[in-house]
């Protein structure tokens, strides 16, 4: 193997291997991945694949448990735990090596640092780029400064993810997505779930009715969501490091606002830091905000042109689907400069990023949502008003499931008769945003998505009673 | 009881409410609908409703079979048929009939003929109309001229739907959306089905890959699909209307293709006829189309501005949510004729009836569709490329369920940049089509849809495969 390619890629997630396959597509280029762990990243071993794999077996059974028409399903928690682990490919990432050798990427494994302009260390070995250097080296989860935390090895969300005992109790520190999700499928799964969350709301960046859904839903199952609450201290009998996914030690002693809850782990989901200490950016007198590299709108570093970034190191939307979407720009930007096209087409430009970004929380009910909040639209000035309909009155969703509860949510720019968000809460709307994310980004004006017709009876028919709520207006 | 609205409208279901109410919204005028049958129609009691009622149960019990962290689920059969009844509230009307005084319609029972301009005769009572009549009346049942069959008293959709008892075997004559639907839950509910095929595909108005899925998934079904049958005689002993749902009597023997097959039940699902016998139209002197009601795009029947038409007495689609639609406008369009309001508005005219209607069949797999096929593009002249992606590959149907089948194709107007058409073909695609039908009502160029990045992991994850399958040529 040489030392030099034409584009080196540090960090093997699917933003990196999405930036350096689009960079050498069909072109005879030489790309590497560099990747200090498994090549398929964060998201395949230990977020996205993992929690979905856990939630999909706990939909389904509570899916059935809400239809007369079916009886006697109940979670194999040995088979979802099992499931998990194909979907994991038991953390074995030659699949995905083999993968990336299929399209003409080579796998450098180790830990890289950039020493120069298109020179990156990884080890003892330098190795060069003749066009571009990726940084795509994601973000690990924060660890928040409480005394003793850190010390009770806490899982985080990569031990919830690959859990092989469940703990019979639980306190989740956090209440975003991740929280959200583990404290699901952690209960689901038979664990006693405690939240501690520091602010009013779960998901507290969704709009107000989606926060409300879940914390109702939450209750209905028995998780215990305490709101405004400080993690004053932890301690741990024998905390002993058993390995991902086990349990760590005795049982945890946590006090927080003031009271004192015996659990047998804590998760930590409380946020992420970018990836990007030891990575050498310091030398090359990088700007970094909070750790994040910053890019333009073609995930290039300003001030230098070789060097891009993508996915969540940039800050720009800790999602793996914009930080594949990112790597596809990056790629393209990559190719067209190492042949010297301009980049004027559509599609060497980051649009999404800039309030267009989808997002699924696979909560209990799940929550999907593009575009900004009514809140947020209002904070950047734009002139907005809002449509809000209850899925549980749609026919579609009646028959889905007995007793379907959700609700959505429309933010429409007055001045431009165009959706700049949307919100959907429920069972199974996962699959509903895309056509808001269509309609977003498309700038499809309100008016003619009065004649986008969804069929009946299905769930999409939400849509209609959105446009019809809303009224005269979208004539 | 006045015998004298401002709009009377003939026939009571969805698109017949939907008129109605669109015609006197927050206006003052009077309305009345005239039904023969049950308010809420065709689709509430007998097609629609019951018919994804029962399908919903039996798309659990499949899922759930297909993940291997569930266990045990099973079809309770009393439990979905007592599901569909809740549906069908028992064919008691009585919600419906009170929505419609809600919102300020008044019912009138009884068969309905015009008997001159803006008036109705039902029985010997003649109604008049001051601003307009609405034909909502429909279609009924085709049942083809084959030597025996009427008298076998044979099931039609209606008996499908609404069945009390599993006929042990059933031969559906017919391969469309209904025929389809019906086989899928007869066997589901233990019935041996074996569908008499007059041509040489399943939903032969779908994509082929469409057709080929469904067959391909039926034969695993155990459902006997034989292609290219005629139907040559029927005969049945002791044929007795036992009742909506119920066996009609001793084995039917029927020969197809040459061939006698002994079944308990036929179920006949070859086409609808309008519902306009004896409806007066013949006096007015319209021309109707094999019995369909021509209208313009204001729903207006052409030279007799007082008479609108919706719904699949139109011909237009035979399907609901097209009906409500075209309600929608002839509503519309029906107030501001009354008001004196021009009609120049987007909502005053039907647009997506021209190529841009949607459809799902609930099918096993399920198939949902927008705008054209690819060779009824071609038949258009529009010059056309496809791209197709199995479903399989998705990472977000992998997790929806182990071994997912399914298939996905665009249809794209290489003129324009933009979608003309789209098929969807597996388990619960259902929902996935609106993002389609935007796509294609809202001609957003594909260019754009690059940027409309599907979330992570979920099965929308298809438009970005392909948009990928498409290549370079989506830049």
């Amino acid at each position: 193997m040489s030392d030099q390619w034409d584009v080196i890629v540090v960090g093997g997630g699917p933003p990196g291997e999405n930036a350096a396959s689009y960079a050498i597509q069909g072109s005879g280029r030489t790309a590497a991945i560099v990747e200090k762990e498994l090549v398929g990243g964060e998201c395949s071993y230990w977020a996205c694949m993992p929690s979905k794999a856990l939630l999909r077996s706990v939909e389904v059974v509570d899916a059935a448990g809400a239809l007369a028409g079916v009886r006697g399903a109940t979670l194999d928690v040995a088979g979802v735990l099992k499931r998990r682990d194909q979907f994991t490919h038991d953390h074995d990432d030659s699949s995905q090596v083999e993968w990336a050798r299929s399209v003409g990427i080579d796998v450098v494994r180790g830990r890289a640092r950039i020493t120069g302009i298109k020179e990156v260390t990884v080890g003892e070995r330098v190795i060069t780029a003749n066009h571009a250097v990726v940084l795509a080296t994601g973000t690990t989860a924060q660890i928040p400064p409480v005394p003793g935390l850190r010390e009770a090895l806490p899982w985080t969300s990569r031990d919830a993810t690959n859990l092989h005992e469940v703990p019979s109790k639980v306190a989740v520190i956090g209440g975003g997505v991740v929280a959200c999700e583990a404290a699901v499928w952690l209960r689901a799964l038979g664990a006693e779930v405690t939240m501690l969350v520091r602010g009013k709301a779960l998901l507290a960046r969704s709009e107000p009715f989606a926060s409300a859904l879940v914390a109702e839903r939450f209750a209905e199952l028995g998780i215990d969501v305490r709101f405004g609450v400080d993690v004053e201290r932890v301690s741990r009998k024998s905390p002993a490091d058993t390995g991902e996914g086990r349990v760590h030690g005795g049982p945890v002693d946590l006090v927080a606002s003031g009271e004192t809850l015996v659990v047998a782990e804590v998760v930590v989901a409380a946020g992420r830091v970018p990836a990007t200490d030891n990575l050498g950016l310091d030398a090359l007198g990088l700007p970094l905000r909070n750790g994040f590299v910053e890019v333009d709108d073609h995930l290039t570093v300003p001030g230098h042109e070789w060097l891009y970034a993508v996915g969540d190191v940039t800050g720009r939307a800790l999602l793996t689907h914009m930080g594949k979407y990112q790597a596809r720009i990056a790629g393209t930007v990559i190719a067209a400069r190492a042949e010297g096209r301009p980049l004027d087409g559509p599609r060497y430009r980051d649009i999404a990023d800039h309030d267009m970004v989808p997002q699924v929380a696979f909560s209990d009910p799940q929550v999907a949502s593009v575009g900004l909040t009514e809140a947020a639209a209002r904070s950047r000035g734009i002139d907005v008003e809002t449509v809000e309909y209850d899925l549980g009155n749609v026919a579609g969703a009646s028959l889905h499931r007995d007793g379907y509860k959700g609700r959505a949510g429309l933010v429409i720019d007055r001045t431009s008769d165009v959706l700049v968000g949307a919100t959907f809460v429920g069972p199974d709307v996962a699959e509903l945003v895309h056509a808001a994310t269509i309609a977003v980004v498309g700038k499809v004006p309100v008016s003619t998505l009065w004649h986008a017709v969804p069929s009946y009876p299905t769930v999409s028919e939400i849509w209609l009673r959105l446009l019809e709520a809303r009224g005269e207006e979208s004539q």
